[in-house]
């Protein structure tokens, strides 16, 4: 068994990255910048921002965190959004999802200008990864793709199984992992919770990519011999011996597979990472088409 | 086995669709208009734009046949549909593919509204149908679903496999399948020419959907008793009995396959005329959004 660690393979793309940002700056432009938009103040979503902007730190990003109390209407929203789309020092931005219940999530996503959506979540860069054309990749199906790509996982010709249907991973990653493109060319199948005889569609995969969230979820009799696991589901499970009282867990039962698949990513430490570096490379990535430099 | 009998569906559709645009004129609005652009000289597209000119008279709307030189520069284009974008008189239009050479396809689909996008190629219109938001979908996996719909197969926790992952027909097929709505919850596998052991993965299938473009390429051998079979290919075979010296056969080899399945698409009269009353039925659709009538 090979382990997929993301969290060494996000330290290697930021270094890199940080030197191509360096002579980015270096040859007269001006430093990417990023801007995080929180609503209200859900405790996660804090958490995930401040590891974003952490993040633009390590690689020489600019970043903002704009803060919004959570009784912000949906039409003042959208104008602190048009802002963001014509502050021409803000190369790209997020808006941290969930947004409080009064505020639709797709009204929101659309109005951000698809050129600065570097979440990758806007109709128009879902539609283009679709077609193959040049786009923003929602973060964390973009982080799979690299961690298949850097740990040479052949994926053309192969049977890869993904787990759950959402916007955010499932689906696009099942479209990308069946385009013709480097990390692509695989058989895919699209499985979720109206699918009947699950395990007998498991046991197919030859790349199984698990986003259901349901705590160790998969167990080693639904899996192939030798099978490359991706597992993004982050749970909590009670764990007395921790001080915490919980650890994290997949939805891949990790212990009792670990030894059946060739490669798997942990969790934490696998998909997690990666998502947040995806992001970077983004907005490093957006910044670069809109000066024509690629 | 059970015919589905595209032709008599189209008719169904389109009979309907006369009913409520001649409540919809009654009422007081214009008649709905539909545009067809015609780039070249390309004697299939003529004759297909022909067809749906003549779907729209059937229905009692509006259509206008626009013809350029295959000469006309892409920028000079360009200008053209933003005149169809922008006039009022026009609710939907399409440009019919292939465009000439130097033109490229991308940019022209790009450019048309995405509310004025009939054909429901537009990156936005296909990033909606794959968040499963109101769009306006591609008219042959539109045609497809309305077909599954109105022969009341059942889909739900069915195994959908697609051959072929074009941008037109297979891909997004595939996504419509899966989501969570009336015609879908299906598990989806998509697979092409870089599948390997197809015969394993095509005996998989509930419903068998079969867009490669190859003459009679599906064998009895290759599907399970029962299965449902949508074949969306129309080839030319030589045929001396034929005055005309050949005749149209599908992907699937009908007559080998026809006692096997429960329910099987002929080819002529299968998805075909679904595909033209699918591009109306979008016009109609837009014009009904765009009145916030629906």
């Amino acid at each position: 068994m090979s382990l997929i660690d993301g969290r060494k393979t996000a330290e290697i793309i930021k270094n890199q990255l940080k030197v191509e940002i360096e002579e980015w700056v270096k040859s007269g432009h001006k430093k990417p910048h990023l801007a995080a938009v929180l609503v209200g103040d859900n405790v996660a979503s804090r958490s995930y921002i401040r590891t974003k902007i952490k993040s633009c730190e390590e690689v020489g990003m600019a970043s903002s965190f704009i803060h919004f109390d959570a009784q912000i209407s949906e039409d003042q929203l959208l104008v602190e959004i048009d802002k963001l789309n014509s502050n021409p020092d803000i190369d790209g931005f997020i808006v941290q999802l969930p947004v409080p219940d009064h505020i639709d999530e797709h009204k929101i996503i659309q109005r951000i200008d698809p050129k600065k959506d570097v979440d990758g979540f806007h109709p128009v860069n879902l539609g283009k990864m679709m077609l193959g054309l040049p786009a923003l990749l929602p973060a964390t199906p973009y982080g799979i793709l690299e961690l298949l790509r850097h740990h040479n996982i052949e994926t053309s010709g192969k049977h890869c199984v993904v787990l759950g249907r959402s916007n955010i991973v499932g689906t696009p990653v099942s479209i990308l992992l069946s385009r013709k493109s480097d990390v692509g060319n695989c058989t895919v199948t699209l499985a979720h919770s109206r699918t009947k005889n699950l395990k007998e569609i498991t046991l197919l995969a030859d790349i199984l990519i698990v986003a259901l969230g349901i705590p160790e979820f998969v167990s080693p009799d639904m899996i192939k011999e030798d099978c490359v696991i991706i597992d993004v589901g982050i749970n909590r499970k009670d764990d007395p011996t921790r001080k915490r009282g919980y650890r994290l867990v997949g939805d891949v039962d990790y212990e009792q597979v670990v030894d059946k698949a060739s490669h798997i990513t942990p969790v934490p430490g696998g998909v997690g990472p990666m998502t947040v570096t995806c992001l970077i490379l983004n907005t490093f990535k957006t910044v670069k088409w809109n000066a024509g430099a690629e």
